[in-house]
């Protein structure tokens, strides 16, 4: 679409996905493997309303806007929502994904309560004490300097009506805390699917699907995915997923 | 060793670890490959007293009594534990392994408070709930007609000392209720390893090791071991584990 301002900091990247692009900044955080994983991990509907909490450039908003009624987009930094909307336009997709900027601490003042089917989010990963904190908007994304998990879950439970499914992609190492945290807030875990980089790697992500107000048990678990095979290549499960995204995004 | 009585019922098989045997039944409950996994899980040491919370025929303790100072096999069943005890008489290991007839649901009367350095069990998977009710020895192992999955962990938590270990294998598709009942009971899930029957199918098991009073986070997760290969035979890393029973056991 014409009139998308690109600025010069930033470039246009395809997201190899029924023709859509993105906007991202050249030397900042660009989008990765655990995004387009999780895009397609939940089990939409089409009549389904969905929040990406913590959208970033609208990436997962962008990748499965079309397997949905409607998608919006919460993103916290201006600077990146500004991105996101701008790569809503440039896709002319304004009518189906709505970027907004807000801070999903403050979840109350931004949707109705129990107003989503769907809601998705790909939070940072690390605790504060993990490391020193990296820099700029890299530090928002990667690490839990601008909220926490329990945040991410209190949102998601916020959100989410009655038997919504939420969906996250986190770090393996915190799965104690994660199930601490849904179960905390009524969301039973229902589907979950590691991902292992190659054989005799353990999981460096999870894939976790929780239904709100769900009984107690049955969690599906899905194949391990893994990335790599034997000879470096991208596994087949691996590229059934991309496939989705008709070919390669960067490496995580 | 002479002088121990097989019933006519009964059977004795190799158990392919250091000469050891087994008696079993010839028509009842067989040990699998789960109890031979679950037995070189956790991480013991010279010094280690260990309990193992149902131990059916005692075939964990058989298979790993040599990597700790003294094993306790406690067992409800009368018949089970008999044996039990009868096969650790013909291993000549009646200084290195005790079995007591028991209910760990009765925990406090059986042994000292805080008193073992790891704990392991291989208790009945399903809930009452997931079918009819199979008959006889079998109904005790498989489903939850004599202990629950909170009762377990409730014993484990009772028997454990601080910063000692309790080593489970369960279902997957229970994982939340275990994360649940161990958080419950201060252990903290630290090593996880999830087994799939080969690529493209779900884990059916997980193995478990969580710490008593441990730290919130940081679980490790083990690479997901397949148990076949595309040939339909063991995976190299199935083997590397079995190999320490020196050959096979029967399927699950």
């Amino acid at each position: 679409m014409k009139g998308v301002r690109i600025r010069t900091n930033e470039r246009v990247d395809s997201l190899y996905h029924l023709g859509r692009r993105i906007i991202q900044k050249k030397d900042g955080f660009r989008f990765a493997m655990d995004a387009v994983l999780l895009a397609h991990f939940p089990r939409y509907g089409k009549h389904c309303r969905v929040l990406d909490l913590g959208t970033g450039t609208a990436v997962m908003p962008l990748l499965m806007a079309e397997e949905a009624a409607y998608v919006e987009a919460l993103e916290i930094d201006s600077d990146m929502a500004g991105m996101a909307a701008r790569s809503v336009l440039l896709n002319d997709m304004a009518g189906k994904i709505r970027v907004r900027r807000g801070d999903y601490r403050e979840i109350r003042s931004l949707v109705k309560p129990e107003s989503f089917d769907v809601v998705m989010a790909n939070p940072p990963y690390g605790g504060v004490s993990d490391g020193p904190l990296a820099k700029g908007a890299r530090a928002g994304a990667r690490q839990e300097v601008t909220a926490t998990l329990l945040d991410v879950v209190r949102a998601a439970r916020f959100a989410l009506r009655f038997g919504g499914k939420f969906a996250m992609v986190h770090r393996p190492a915190r799965l104690a805390e994660i199930f601490s945290a849904l179960s905390a807030h009524q969301l039973v875990p229902k589907r979950m699917r590691f991902v292992e980089p190659r054989r005799g790697k353990p999981a460096n992500l999870v894939l976790i699907e929780a239904v709100q107000g769900g009984a107690a048990g049955g969690l599906v678990m899905l194949p391990t995915l893994r990335v790599y095979g034997e000879e470096g290549t991208y596994t087949p499960e691996l590229l059934e997923i991309y496939g989705k995204t008709e070919g390669r995004v960067e490496k995580e």
